[in-house]
């Protein structure tokens, strides 16, 4: 994902598009792999991009693509890809049917909402009629969060997914400190899961999250009766 | 900044140090330039650390400095740097002085917060006493956000910062569709400042805050003066 808006760095806004499409992506069996930020800067934004799109299968960027002088998105994507940024002729009468229902004057500032890179295709944005586009294997979203959301639902069906990955959460009452050797012993001997661990520091105290996932419901289910097992003797072993 | 954990990218957590690092480099006047996302994966960790710290003055990361098995952002630095990655006397020390006092055994996996690269200084900790590490131009903290928050104010009296970066908002209860032009004019006649609108979404409607930020008092004030005799001169248009 490409996330890009200098209200992300300077932090005037806080993201809440990554953890979004991160929960998706999850929940289709697509691995997020690679977050980047960065300003609304011409040369970065096309830097980043062709890192991504070159290293990953899909890209999906958020921001930079409404009305005003430094949305600059749909050029710097379409500098990436080589072709030229233009008016589409679709969203130009998309947005046009809009503003007209509404009795607002469509300036030059709203049509720079329809330029995209030539050969783009739309994605629809149910909100606010502004589509996004994607272009190779790069989807350009809005940077609102809620539009953001509502396109990324259009897209998400046209994705090729993997089998869901499936995931199981133990809680555990201990730190990772306690934890750490007899849960690598556990990764060690169930090589085909991920499991992670979340430690959270509340009111003085460490516990932890423990997150098992995998593919496979029957090597998903062992690894995680080997971590209930391992917190259960940790239990026992407090008590005794 | 380089924010590392399979958790962020898998949705588990909401990362909420990028955030926060971005309000005190503003504070500080240090401009946050770009934000990497990586999972727990030595060469992600290696590639995209060597990149940042080529590119910028400062790298900041967070996460994977903890002591279970997954916690591989001590070695991964040190990789990246060519050094060793080794426990540091002085952190073993604070550490299993910490763990006496507290009665709880030193185990090998608590060893593990005491490794760093050859060479690293310390990041105090006043929270959970295990210290993050500052090597060359990298900061290494925790991802844990109150550990991080206490790690960066003791990084921060260190930074050679610039002058403050000053800014002002300006509430405007117009969508970017009709102050897009206009703004893009006042940017162009204030090249001095940072002219940022971020628009919000709620209830139906559009609005935005114009954020203008800038070094030098006069002419962000200059600047700010020119972005409400804007909007004044749009409320008068639309009550007329």
């Amino acid at each position: 994902m490409l996330a890009i808006g200098d209200e992300l760095l300077s932090g005037r806004t806080k993201d809440r598009n990554i953890g979004h499409l991160a929960d998706i992506m999850t929940a289709i069996g697509v691995d997020l792999k690679e977050v980047r930020i960065v300003p609304d800067e011409e040369d970065r934004i096309v830097e980043a991009l062709n890192a991504l799109r070159g290293a990953h299968d899909y890209v999906f960027t958020s921001g930079g693509i409404g009305p005003t002088h430094d949305d600059i998105t749909a050029d710097a994507v379409a500098k990436a890809f080589g072709v030229p940024c233009e008016h589409d002729e679709k969203a130009l009468q998309l947005l046009a049917a809009n503003y007209a229902g509404r009795g607002i004057e469509f300036t030059e500032s709203r049509k720079r909402m329809a330029r995209m890179p030539r050969g783009s295709t739309h994605i629809d944005n149910p909100i606010s009629v502004a589509p996004g586009f994607a272009i190779g294997n790069v989807y350009v979203m809005a940077g609102v969060p809620s539009i953001f959301q509502a396109m990324l639902d259009n897209v998400v069906p046209t994705l090729r997914t993997g089998q869901k990955l499936l995931s199981r959460t133990v809680t555990c009452p201990f730190g990772e400190g306690v934890i750490g050797a007899p849960l690598g012993a556990i990764q060690e001997a169930h090589p085909d899961t991920i499991i992670g661990s979340y430690p959270r520091y509340e009111e003085g105290k460490f516990s932890t999250e423990l997150v098992v996932r995998g593919r496979d419901e029957e090597k998903l289910a062992a690894a995680t009766a080997a971590v209930e097992a391992m917190v259960e003797r940790l239990k026992a072993q407090q008590a005794a």
